[in-house]
């Protein structure tokens, strides 16, 4: 394809897009589809080309779209706000329009000098202080593995070097909450702790949060037992209920045994943009290592996961190699973003950072967050007014945790009845919510934070649960 | 940003897009910028916001294109091809422009139901079997460290659900080339072998390929010191001289000792679209999972990665989580590719392998990896017939690794001779070439393979290569 014939397809796929997210609050929320009805609609063999852009955006509406489901939509409440606004959409365009290519500084100095000055920005944005530097991974389960990996051969002097995981004499052991998201579990066993040193401390029944007694009581039973406590994974904002861990008192247990701290701020982060928010993390400075992402309420397009270390040194001593077809003069005074993380070769993320950013304006963006704060104060207002719905967390962020319950159901009924509706709704495609377990049963979930969602559109949702609430009761 | 402000802003930057591809050659290859350069650009504290898209494209045409090394550039024969063709960039844009979310097939159905077709076209393409399933991760670093946990968890029956590698009694090893790419050794490291389990199996002197009796060997003392052979990486087209390791005879060693094999065929996957060319990974079949990265010679705009297994069971059963908020009815009868990998969240990478392969057409793909072949051939040629240039490997592919010898020099002095020559090109901005170190001291490497990279380029380049070793003598 030339330049000339990109122009042309490029200006009709820019309208295509305009369009669609024109209309996007006039497609089902939930993609109404079966499995299998989206592959059934390729060949099975690969294409001969040749096709035009007409086909192509003809094809987008038929067979893509319908299988979409829409999380850009202001009805999206489900799993988490995963916005994809267009001024961070355009950065994105510019980078894989300028095609470069991120293996080390020299092959594209841009790309690394640039994503160090928005790493930057958005540091003094969420007001940590200057000792962190910063990088952009695709998604805070890399991250989470990045920060256990460190944390492992910090804890084994370097253990990579010699006999690896294989030769450790004293396990390490990594703490976090059974709150915690899936995919902290999943790093600890790729890193090679095993399920039998994944240590999940107890929490506060009703914050939900690691109370750090039980923090300082596994970390001493461990000990006694000839185990080495490595990492405690501190989660600000969990996945099910927000639940904010004590940062502080975290770190505070830690720091007297040498532990290594990484807070897991993937959802709370974007909060952390509102000063008067950040209360919520309160003894960050003394962590090691923060993951936030804002692709998910922020709204800088997927992927853009933000993760700062105090100690770069320790950072590119586990993740560095040094290839000679990649050594340069320049090598001892520039960044070389390969040594902060997993994938070698790295795309021009920092575009969608700085394309958001410039466009949109960091006190519009906080504006929008504040607005959708109120909105899930405001629901959970209703629940809690209302005679048989029940808040079953604390609000702590835009997220709320709700449970219907009739008089007179009992438990073992309550967690169908409250999956029915739900799922009555998200089948409807009028909304989206998550249904999700607690530990004393299921709840669903009302994420509230998409871009284009309003008051209006949480009032219209309140009335949605209350109808099929009443209807599934009735049914 | 409103769709109307997006639809206005995309054309201008479209148009920018397109004129950059236009010029692209007209360009410095080597970005001719200081370490620093671009940062100081740049204002230390985040902006206001507000900037309109003429600004935003003064600043990409003023601050990040002159930081960008132009790996799209005709004269571009550095590290190796990193084709962002713009049929695949289209398939970006819409991906972007969908903002679609990958946590699970509901999510997404699309998203994951045409990476299972695309996956499934690539492979016909590339001639294997349909014993063969596909994702697409981001890159091949990912991909081995992927294979290197499966591997791991593989040959200790799962010891991430007990103790983990900590439990592991009879260390598990790893058997790859010194040729191999850094990011394999990394990924050992990474998944908890450590170095000393970390066997480098000789290679031949003039193939620079693994020698199967030295693999065998190499288990064999393995075996009596008590370890356990785990997985051979083994590499169709090393990165310094696309050395070709012989996979049918490594699989007959692997099989014998129940060995894991990955395939690392990031560069060579290409050239496995042309069936001529399939006798370089003969015996494949029996390998265990294989990376290859469209995203290079193919010319899928980076991240574009496959990985494929035979045993997706064994993969999911490392790689699964199932957390409550994501389950749904459809479970068993979908694929969910966060299973598959690493990272939860995913972008909608399929459409840009779709794009690709349904407007350029694999005839076109396939007409112009051939040419680069004849053109890596040609230049061989010139090389051989030259008095005092000398190929030092064999031309499997595109890549032509020579080296100049005047006639007199030591070989210390050829070392930084030929070092000279090279970074004097790079330095000029009039072509980009890669200096690397085989066993025997440094040589250059010509990667041929940018999409828009003619034989009439070559001919410039071989005639740079001479001018500038000339003038690196008289000076």
């Amino acid at each position: 394809m030339t330049p000339d014939e990109f122009r042309e397809a490029g200006h009709r796929l820019i309208d295509w897009i305009a369009d669609l997210r024109s209309r996007t609050d006039s497609l089902p929320v939930l993609a109404q589809v079966e499995p299998g009805e989206i592959r059934a609609r390729f060949e099975p063999e690969p294409p001969p080309g040749g096709a035009s852009i007409s086909e192509l955006i003809d094809r987008l509406d038929s067979d893509i779209v319908p299988g979409v489901t829409q999380v850009q939509h202001p009805m999206h409440f489900g799993w988490f706000p995963s916005n994809a606004s267009l001024a961070s959409v355009l950065g994105d365009m510019a980078s894989s329009g300028i095609g470069s290519l991120g293996i080390s500084w020299e092959s594209s100095p841009a790309l690394t000098e640039v994503e160090e000055v928005v790493c930057d920005w958005m540091r003094q944005l969420v007001g940590l202080s200057d000792v962190w530097r910063g990088t952009i991974q695709d998604t805070a389960s890399t991250a989470s593995l990045v920060a256990l990996l460190v944390a492992r051969e910090r804890a084994s002097n370097l253990s990579q070097n010699r006999g690896g995981m294989q030769s450790v004499e004293r396990p390490l052991v990594v703490y976090t909450s059974p709150h915690a998201h899936s995919s902290v579990g999943k790093a600890a066993l790729l890193a090679g702790y095993g399920w039998d040193n994944i240590h999940t401390v107890d929490c506060d029944d009703r914050t939900l949060a690691i109370r750090p007694e039980a923090l300082e009581a596994a970390i001493a039973r461990d000990l006694e037992d000839g185990k080495t406590p490595a990492v405690v994974v501190a989660t600000v904002g969990t996945t099910g209920a927000t639940a904010i861990d004590p940062v502080a008192d975290i770190v505070d247990v830690a720091r007297i045994h040498d532990v290594f701290v990484h807070v897991d701020a993937a959802l709370a982060g974007s909060a952390m943009l509102l000063p008067e928010m950040r209360d919520l993390w309160d003894g960050i400075e003394g962590a090691d290592s923060i993951s936030w992402n804002p692709h998910k309420w922020m709204g800088t397009i997927l992927d853009t996961s933000l993760f700062y270390m105090r100690d770069i040194a320790l950072l590119t001593s586990v993740m560095s190699t040094n290839p000679t077809y990649l050594q340069s003069a320049v090598d001892g005074a520039v960044t070389q973003y390969r040594d902060w993380g997993i994938a070698m070769g790295r795309r021009f993320r920092a575009l969608k950072l700085l394309f958001h950013l410039e466009i949109d304006g960091i006190e519009a963006i906080r504006d929008r967050l504040r607005e959708d704060l109120a909105d899930a104060r405001w629901l959970a207002a209703q629940v809690e007014a209302a005679d048989e719905w029940e808040l079953v967390a604390p609000v702590t962020l835009q997220t709320v945790c709700v449970r219907h319950r009739p008089a007179g159901m009992t438990d073992d009924g309550l967690d169908a009845h409250n999956r029915t509706w739900a799922a009555a709704i998200n089948r409807s495609g009028q909304a989206y919510l998550t249904s999700s377990k607690l530990e004393d049963g299921w709840m669903v979930r009302v994420s509230i934070g998409v871009e284009s969602t309003e008051r209006s559109h949480v009032e219209r949702l309140w009335k949605l649960m209350n109808e099929a609430a009443s209807s599934t009761l009735r049914a």
